[in-house]
């Protein structure tokens, strides 16, 4: 869908998302801490796709199971029980790509 | 202000604060991730008192300016340029607290 | 669901989820009140199960069709159009709940 | 500053301001519940002049301390801990309230 | 769906939709400029539903593919990354309605 | 202040500014309709500062007082009456730019 997107020709549209992947290079903050920053960013903002896309970096990135669940406390504090049903979610896909790689 | 939040004798809201005390501590994720998480998911909900909250913090615990840039440039692509005046306004708290110590 | 996030050892989680329940048990103000509150709140921050889940607790505490339109509708003009799509799948599950005891 | 905006002929906006005030009217939820529901719905959504307002209407429509902190309970627990900041400034304008008209 | 809410007698509720309904008309501004500005708020405030609406309304006022692009691009930037997902969803859709009228 | 943030070299943040700068350009849409898109957008997402910065980038490209108002009326719609204190402030900085320019 994203190459449905980037075939339009709009460079603002290109540029932003040329932008987000830079986002999260290795630089000061490395990868892995940069991807935690994005997953609890999508849970307070409450995006099913963003929190999926960001717990699938993270575990590329070596999140264990310990830390999602830190990171997801983050969330939820900060965002409330309305992130309840988003952290359901989250779970469920964690669980899955858990046991998609046993 | 807490204090005259937490004299009041109820018991859900006392509990929240220390929930919210608790979360932030060094666990599988230390407690320097723990505060990037907590102001990158204040810059995206675009709460001010909230981010000043958390770069004292992150101060506290050894974020260095690269590394502030650095989450704020997570907080900004993923909440967008209505994030903006709230990064000012963090550049400019990070500012004073820097000639603060200086 | 709740079950595979809370069988995790993460304390913060835990505890916020038992205080999530306590939040609308009788006090000051009853159940009833109290849920119509967490119905109106999920309506304006848009988290279709989150209302759901308040419409059968709602249900349950005795409010009726018309308690629940205003309800809905102070939902309505505080939230904004925004919150038409999640009014209408709140009306259908009311719709449905009320067909399924009828 | 409303009748600056008032006395501009638009309909859309003079409207929507009559419909404003007609929704927290007595009607199957009497006036105070729907008080309540205008309350919580600002906190969660962190506004703090909807907040004052509210609070002066659950005011003048008996809501006392107790039933205030249940409410505030509601709306930090639902919103999570992004509502802190609103939730200091709304006790605070409730103890001012409360000092006025002692 | 609507009509199962509007035939419930709450005049709140029912003012509210014929009120939405007349903010799009022409005016000072004309219905597609007005559609246009549905559109980018209900990307901002991701709303699927109330964007694939505005998107019809948009493409029966004459908004053609380049406009579209431009106006998701406001969308995009102000509202960040997390707009994404969403605006997969918003070109899909407008892919659809092209290849349905083509 | 934008100097301040600009000068530290982190080009994520910097290439964002560029393009938040390039969003508005006149293209398939012109910079007025744009403009209004942003206020739109600035308004249901309830951020004083980018408001007023739309409200005078609108001024300047041309945006008359009925024409405001239409926006605003559209931004009321859709966000609910928690943007009424913004549009307050709206309405009072356009009233001091018409006055300052008169």
């Amino acid at each position: 869908m994203n190459e449905r997107i980037l075939e339009h020709d709009n460079q603002v549209v290109r540029r932003f998302f040329a932008l987000d992947t830079q986002t999260y290079k290795d630089g000061a903050l490395n990868l892995k801490t940069k991807e935690l920053l994005g997953l609890v960013a999508s849970l307070v903002l409450r995006c099913d796709d963003c929190i999926s896309y960001h717990i699938a970096q993270c575990r590329d990135a070596g999140v264990n199971r310990d830390e999602f669940f830190e990171a997801f406390s983050v969330g939820l504090v900060v965002g409330g029980s309305i992130v309840i049903p988003h952290l359901r979610r989250a779970v469920d896909f964690l669980d899955r790509l858990e046991t998609a790689s046993a």
